[in-house]
């Protein structure tokens, strides 16, 4: 099973936040910490918990650049 | 100066392909391959070229997470 | 394996552009064409041609609502 | 009045949850359950009900394609 | 008909380029210049050229923040 | 410091509120009001208040045009 998205960075969860309709996730990939903002449905239907290994998943349409 | 966008990957340019309006940028970061679509003229005006050293600037919310 | 984006058309391919740096994919779900935009790289790494069955995977951040 | 999202799927809202910013909105669109996240105040200035008719807009760069 | 991004700027079409895929489209708002990139199909069937008044429109989830 | 994002309007911080894991915060461009919506946490560490001066920042990509 191939997704188009072309990110995809393995990590670790180290925190998880629930709010009403949204779940903030933050994930260790290697010295980054990688935060993600989804559903708190998604969140509880995938069982996010502290410790999972999970990847960050994003479409290269949403990846900026800066330059200094 | 600072940006909300929450997360910032540092790396530098392996590849750079111009299309008419797109262009497609690859970033080493540590062992992972970002990449990223921006505007041609974007490319330009940063002066973007192979082994340049840039961040990698993503909005938490188009970050989706999987779970093997 | 799940992804948390919440959305997910399984459809048909009913056509398929490449231009230099992206792809325009048409997708026929039910009476719905449901129109793709992704990066030529992964349109030609899938090996995605007229006729396959893929699904269309949107996270429901990116889905606005109107009402007539 | 046209709008450059080539995405619009009519279905009627079966789920209306509502957070302090957001909120989550499930519309049935045939045999598909598309989930909408928008800001609260959208969903209250635009009086949303669960029965409402309403489209599900998305702009064609939003939408990723998997293969099995 | 109401459109749940919050949104619209209303300006004129100052450039149009388009590309095999896309087109990038400069809109005059005030003192800014805003810059799109939508399809070519769009750009086509709405029949864009410059000097057309137009609303750029955006979903608040796309808006970032920086503050010096 | 250059980012690829197109799109940067200078306003003030007209409204700001808090939810659980978003902000919504509204910020006044001249005669327009452009609202914006990011974690909480950026909010925080930004120390966004009303009446600071802050820069929407948008890519091009997440721009859509609308015709009447």
């Amino acid at each position: 099973m191939t997704l188009s998205a072309r990110n995809r960075l393995d990590g670790k969860i180290e925190e998880l936040q629930l709010g009403g309709v949204m779940a903030h996730v933050a994930i260790r990939v290697g010295e980054n910490l990688i935060e993600s903002v989804i559903t708190r449905r998604s969140a509880e239907e995938m069982k996010l918990k502290i410790g999972d290994t999970v990847s960050a998943v994003i479409k290269s349409t949403e990846v900026m650049l800066e330059k200094k």
